[in-house]
């Protein structure tokens, strides 16, 4: 991984840091990373997070999968939400379909859920279904829907199941009973950071991806963390970031100019939201994709307030798809060159145009779309959201402000007695109609 | 359309409005109203795209998609960026695939456009091909490298093929060459407010659905504008929206609880940004997703800074899809409900928790997803949007900001000499590897 924030110095952008605000900050890098390493040592909660490219076993995920390989999956369908289903839907997505189809089913929207249900080849689908506790409602809710639709076509679901879930609960008690192979979320890692576990390879590795490339990336990500952030990719993202929020920039653009890293996006936006969002700070991840929102959101990130970080996200190398010559007028300088081509000239422009307007943005930088670059890219954003919570002083590895949301939802659907259930009533209405 | 604002009061919700203040900013909308009436009326560049549902010919664009009909059409592809593909993808996403697929080919990304031309059923798929100048490079390029994917496979792309553009350009220079099937652009009306026009239209007659419907709920929003926001839902939106950003709500999160308004949020984000982020001003879109993001989200929105506006977005009525009973400890509570009963309960728990944590939100609730709603909910932005940049007094229909980058991609390429080229080589490194 390469980190680049030239553009965020204030030389260049406002806000921006200046080189020996940068240097003072980094004793304070060096202090964290201490805190970090003992963390990642004794795999105190969260901080074995940053363990996971040594812990996760990659010949237990590939043997659990090994049963599926008498069926011709075609599809891979996650069924979790939040950190259950992002961490794989980034993985699968980054690295492309392989031999099957990625899925995901992470909302209990109804309309969609049974149009995927229809549309899926349930016989060549294999479901892999996620929640720590067993209990998560929408995930449940989910799975006993898409159950009931492999029995009504006669397709035995327990030949194409695979479970990953906490040491008990209804889903570990469903695993036993039906015989469906199981494996466990790893302990003292919060969801949003299990990308690179059981969690999110289990897909990858059923779509025949190379799960031991993944875990060598995140372990090459876990040997560059480093006491000083001009030595270390992830710790200069995260140290700039946690510097640029102090100066103003609330919001956190993630623009990768990949349309195989949107699922990254939203996983950035989940891990920086859930991580950092607390005691009144914390960047809002706001997701982009280039070169498409160059005709969406360039506007105001040029003309708009000075309140945002972007960061831009990109593989170093594309496939060659060359552009057909054309002698029609006007368009003639396309022809011959390739859309990487076009894409990197864009992506360029785009940078140029924001320092030359001023506004702070970041490189982050991979070698390709491959295995080991997708997992450093994962590792690093990881071992930066945790720096930039030790700098913050916040408790980067829990999310008690979305309690009170599941227990009014709980409340309504008949669940218990809770008594935020009864503020929903209460709602101060102004309709205009 | 059904707009409740009392969330966003300042006896809820800090940033909030008090009734006080919008009393008195009612009589800035009465001002705002008639300059808008004013310009619909003269057909003014910008308001003009409110005339749309007038003057926008259903028949016209059923008729050019009637030679199609020769093809057993089962995918759509949209070759466009930004307002030339945007809308189209928000209707298309909004009323389902109907009786063929929707896709969307707005990047220049070759991984993606390869694998997309790879997967499609060439075939069986018609392409629109949108550029006002017909010269856009993204949707040109892309072009040329889909009209070659039809000549490898030997179908004749000529049959499927849809341009909308500009009276003049290559792209009406090849629709006249080649005998396709060729519309205009409105005049008057700027890309991201061209949804209910042929740009965004065609996609949607070509899969059947009820284009006639989704104008007749534009006319139904174009009949709905009055002089006061506590009588016109769309002004209300705009109103808060303009009032929260005053007092401090710098961004506009865009959460609706339905998967099939994904593109609907990204339609606004760009509605929003180009219109509105000019002159240091301007909310920036952050589009979420109900109920997904409440395990991603809703963290950082109830704990974080009060600098957001979070609108919900939903339709009322869902299609009945059970959860099927379940003897499982802990989740009987679920069964015998629907997915929709969950996501109502979601809903309401999350607008709910945002509320007792003080954050002002805003309700937008069409009755279902069908053409008329649809139609009604897009005009109804459209109008938000432009009393917002009235009351702010910017230049809503114009985006001067992205012309910059734009030069600098075409020096690049070798499309001509442009000094912002030249600035992409000056660009300060730190780079950490």
């Amino acid at each position: 991984m390469y980190v680049d924030i030239g553009n965020a110095l204030s030389s260049v952008a406002t806000p921006g840091v200046s080189c020996d605000s940068l240097e003072r900050l980094d004793e304070r890098v060096a202090d964290a990373h201490e805190r970090i390493e003992r963390g990642i040592t004794d795999r105190e909660f969260g901080y074995a997070a940053l363990a996971l490219p040594e812990d996760t076993d990659a010949d237990v995920i590939e043997t659990a999968v090994e049963p599926l390989d008498d069926i011709d999956v075609d599809a891979v369908l996650t069924v979790g939400i939040g950190g259950s289903a992002l961490g794989a839907a980034t993985v699968s997505g980054a690295l492309g379909p392989g031999s099957a189809g990625t899925f995901v089913l992470d909302n209990v929207d109804p309309r969609r859920t049974a149009r995927l249900l229809d549309d899926l080849p349930l016989a060549d689908t294999a479901v892999h279904v996620v929640s720590r506790s067993g209990t998560t409602a929408e995930t449940l809710a989910n799975f006993l829907v898409v159950r009931d639709a492999y029995e009504a076509e006669g397709v035995d679901w327990t030949e194409r199941t695979v479970v990953t879930t906490g040491p008990d609960g209804p889903l570990r008690t469903l695993a036993d009973e039906e015989d469906l192979p199981a494996l466990d979320v790893p302990d003292g890692v919060p969801g949003r950071f299990s990308a690179l576990s059981t969690v999110g390879l289990v897909p990858a590795a059923i779509q025949g991806h190379d799960v031991s490339g993944l875990l060598a990336g995140g372990q090459a990500g876990r040997e560059s963390l480093s006491g000083s952030l001009f030595d270390c990719p992830a710790y200069a993202l995260g140290a700039i970031s946690y510097a640029l929020e102090e100066r103003g920039a609330s919001q956190h653009v993630c623009m990768p100019y990949s349309e195989d890293l949107e699922f990254f996006a939203e996983w950035f936006a989940q891990l920086w939201a859930e991580s950092l969002g607390k005691d009144g700070l914390g960047q809002t991840p706001v997701r982009a994709l280039g070169a498409t929102d160059q005709h969406s959101q360039l506007q105001l990130y040029r003309a708009g307030r000075h309140d945002k970080q972007v960061t831009f996200v990109r593989p170093r190398e594309h496939p060659a798809v060359p552009i057909p010559e054309t002698d029609v007028e006007g368009l003639s300088y396309l022809g011959g060159s390739t859309l990487g081509d076009l894409l990197d000239a864009e992506f360029e422009a785009t940078e140029a145009s924001l320092a030359a307007a001023g506004l702070p943005n970041v490189r982050v930088e991979i070698d390709r779309l491959d295995a080991e670059s997708v997992g450093e890219l994962l590792y690093g954003y990881e071992a930066a959201c945790v720096l930039a919570g030790e700098l913050m002083g916040v408790e980067t590895f829990t999310q008690p402000a979305v309690e009170w949301g599941k227990r009014a939802a709980r409340g309504l659907l008949g669940g218990g007695e809770f008594e935020e259930a009864d503020a929903v009533a209460e709602k101060q209405r102004l309709l205009v109609e």
